[in-house]
């Protein structure tokens, strides 16, 4: 289908195409890409409205030069979202009395009712259409790993609402909440179905192409059977999280005198604090992932000539995949050398990538999906001699980092408050970052995962115990350098102070002490690294050859 | 008026009686206090909801034993409010279908509109009752103090709105925009009157017992004839704050059919960032108010035997009195000795005080009304040998308030995150203190003010150049003793930093040394405490006497 095609058949006024298939908030796999196919422009993230003449494609400021180059300005019109110029007023200045059209499988009950809102005197029209998701094989997530039975999680679930059923539309939710996994995208292992559960806990699912464990007893119906289901249960009130709730759920149960109250997902708040055996499963996961990456740090130190970020990625995909456990990689590595390192967003790719460049840094953010933990970890590696520059920001981006890591704070502290605490040493010196502080991390589900956050931009949502985070400020000079030193910690009791709580590390690696500048540390700081190193050494070394080991001791040795 | 007989003549199921009068959010004169008048409780917070049969009166924390040694238990249930049990629970709870009367002249749209979602079937019914103002004289705030004329601010005003006519229902808002203050009330120079300001800049008041200057042109009407001259804008569209428009005015607009808005009072803004007149003169202020205060606590060292809490008041209001353009104390002084300085809303009165207690701290939190500028600083005092926990808790909280007064910060940084940072070495102690870090002071108005503050409630108000804020972290150990060092601060561009704010301190007063433990200070924080007390020194010195001066020298010397 092409643009042009649809402008043909179009006997509405606009159509409204986003970028997500029906399972909204998580990734996509390229062929489910909607705008791609219509546009060519492949990024993150992006909306596109067509009219009879025309096609707006919107994006934000980080696809400002890919969107141009992968478009045919003579079809597309780009438009580079800001606060004040973005898709939700364009529309509402555009499309104001217009005949709009939109997949209500595509567009969450919360945003249909905020366009409702932006616009209403235009006439919003359904066209669903379910996008098709390619055969993908389910697989249990045994118990050794989940700790929680998918019984007991559905008990606690039904016993906190008293509703008649309810449904589950965000994904790795349904994963959790079922221990189910698969194969269906290549770096987050969820299941994509959605889930409905019964007041008397039985559950089913709605999904296509996807294969459930041949010993698993969960009804299992496609997308297009879920109207027919809903209409059993016409006159019974549903719980039901508006912002992971496709449209059309809120069509049907219109049409079936279903009451439907938009409630948090509980699997949400159960699933972000992990229980004890996840929390041992992260802390073994980081351990082999600390492991692979030792042994790839060691590996790049005698290697660094003549490398290509590829080359980089490769490797420790390599190192990864021994590692026991190791499903597949959390996210698409980011290694950008020199200048590329100041590119947020950066990843490299086959057809756009660089040399290893010397006398500068190489910017390394990886992960790992295992079946017992995800691991996320940024390190910023110098190569040959960095500039003293370098090392001034590597070393107050350090400073911020141990601040925040070592930050006890009393129960109900929300992530924004803690976001400030991480900057402050970088405010004090005109510097700043511009991204999150941290982010939520599942267990083996979404390496980005809420509702934890630590942000300007986050709810207030407070931290609770056994909450997994990242913490990674950095420092990014345009055209020059980048900086960013990213652990993964766990919320715990402070049990010094009581009503406290603190963070636990979790990731293993250590900090490349040839980018500190020791006379910017102070001594509690300088201690934090000391203490950081010998955890590192300790916990790894003996799981490393003898010339890893001898290369990890001074990586380690004690500032 | 008893409670006995407003239940003998009730035909309703419930009446609503507020503390406030129609100056929604500004503090009352005992006389208009109603609640003081049926119950006998005169604290400075509570509602009141009589039934046919009973009455409840609702309280927060602090005035729990108050609030019970006050009232007659067999009139008055009192009811401690916390976050699960309060008045919007309550009357949720217990008032659901009731006829409930209440004042529209007390309660703001705002709150009205909240008990209709809390009370969809009740019925609320409005007996409008007009409280009582005494007389009180209004005098010009001189444009050598208030650097803007009123027509200046009035066309400010209305430029940003679109509307026929702007109501302001907030009484500093009204007194800032005219340049009018008064004697209405002892610590707050404000006018206590409503205004309405026309498209085309005209300005009417609206107050009761308001006799205006001879020279002043403003057309004043009273309270009882608002409703004959909203009449005229019948048809009209107003600008309101629905959060300081009493409901009355909601219901007059109904009436007439004048579409009346909410819209965030533009003075609320206006007022808030300070202009260059105001800023100069509140440092002048804060210099005679630092004489004032180092005059006293150069008295206090040589006197401190048998005074009471009342003495050192009345003595601090003498040196405070005798300043150029003093007007009033800015709040009732609160001078806590031994363990009550650990009650952080604790105030002296004839009945209740207490001597001053050897080997232990005062605290001491006070302020004055200045022609030109409003004070408010919070001064801890050793007295004798103070413990070793209580300096050292006093070393922790001055830590935290160097902190915060040495931050730097982007443009648009929310007060909830500068709150935080103020908290982070406290909280890494284990401590907290339970109120916020700093709010805003108006300029010859009232000592809280917003819309900018930092705490953990304030909203995401970002701080802006010219904003005037107290910064007061604080200790309290119940039953023992009780820690706060506040200075106020005005935000000013970094001029080292592109983009970044920073704040420039007011209050000019020694921080005492005898309670500073150097042991837990870091270089930078010495430094920071050597340059404030130099420039405490070398601006307030001069003019001292010279025993004053000894005395300040030894106060200010270097650690």
């Amino acid at each position: 289908m092409k643009i042009k095609d649809i402008q043909r058949q179009m006997d509405i006024d606009a159509l409204i195409i986003c970028r997500n298939n029906q399972f909204l908030g998580q990734d996509i796999l390229p062929s489910e890409n909607k705008i791609a196919e219509l546009t060519g422009f492949d990024g993150s993230a992006g909306k596109l409205v067509i009219t009879k003449e025309n096609a707006f494609l919107f994006v934000d400021g980080r696809y400002e030069i890919q969107s141009k180059l992968q478009t045919n300005a003579e079809e597309v019109t780009v438009i580079v979202e800001n606060q004040n110029y973005n898709f939700r007023n364009w529309i509402k200045e555009n499309l104001k009395k217009s005949k709009i059209g939109y997949n209500p499988w595509q567009v969450s009950i919360s945003t249909f009712k905020d366009w409702k809102k932006l616009l209403p005197d235009a006439s919003l029209i359904a066209f669903p259409e379910i996008i098709k998701t390619p055969r993908a094989t389910a697989f249990e997530h045994k118990i050794e790993f989940a700790g929680i039975s998918s019984e007991e999680k559905i008990t606690k679930c039904i016993t906190q609402s008293s509703a008649d059923a309810i449904f589950i539309g965000a994904a790795d939710n349904v994963s959790w909440l079922t221990n189910l996994r698969s194969n269906a995208l290549p770096e987050t292992p969820i299941i994509r179905a959605f889930a409905l559960l019964s007041a008397e806990g039985e559950i089913v699912l709605f999904a296509d192409n996807l294969i459930l464990p041949t010993n698993c007893s969960i009804k299992k119906y496609p997308l297009s059977k879920l109207e027919q289901i809903f209409k059993t249960l016409s006159g019974k009130k549903i719980n039901a999280d508006f912002k992971y709730t496709p449209n059309i759920i809120f069509d049907i149960c219109k049409k079936y005198q279903i009451n439907i109250i938009n409630t948090p997902d509980v699997c949400t708040f159960e699933k972000a604090q992990k229980n004890p055996v996840e929390i041992q499963g992260i802390i073994n996961a980081h351990i082999r992932d600390g492991v692979a990456l030792c042994k790839f740090l060691h590996w790049l130190d005698k290697n660094k000539k003549d490398l290509t970020e590829i080359d980089v990625v490769k490797k420790l995909y390599s190192f990864r995949k021994k590692q026991q456990f190791f499903h597949s990689v959390s996210f698409a590595t980011i290694a950008g050398a020199g200048s590329n390192s100041a590119i947020v967003h950066y990843h490299p790719t086959k057809d756009n990538h660089s040399k290893i460049i010397n006398n500068s840094v190489l910017l390394l953010d990886s992960g790992g999906q295992y079946f017992d933990g995800t691991t996320d970890v940024t390190r910023t590696i110098a190569v040959g001699t960095p500039t003293s520059d370098m090392k001034q920001k590597f070393t107050m981006v350090l400073k911020a980092h141990i601040a925040l890591s070592s930050q006890k704070f009393p129960q109900n502290t929300s992530g924004i408050r803690l976001d400030a605490i991480c900057r402050s040493i970088l405010w004090n010196c005109g510097l700043d970052y511009n991204h999150g502080t941290g982010h939520g991390v599942g267990c083996f589900l979404n390496v980005h995962e809420g509702p934890q956050s630590m942000s300007v931009s986050s709810s207030s949502y407070p931290l609770k115990p056994n909450m997994v985070l990242s913490i990674e400020p950095g420092y990014y000079k345009e055209n020059e350098f980048g900086i960013r030193i990213e652990n993964l910690v766990y919320v715990a009791e402070d049990e010094n102070n009581n009503g406290f709580l603190k963070f636990k590390p979790l990731t293993l690696a250590p900090i490349d002490f040839r980018l500190i500048d020791e006379y910017l540390l102070d001594n509690g700081e300088k201690e934090w690294i000391n203490r950081y190193h010998n955890t590192v050494y300790s916990i790894i070394s003996p799981l490393l050859n003898k010339a890893e080991q001898k290369w990890l001791e001074k990586a380690c040795s004690p500032l």
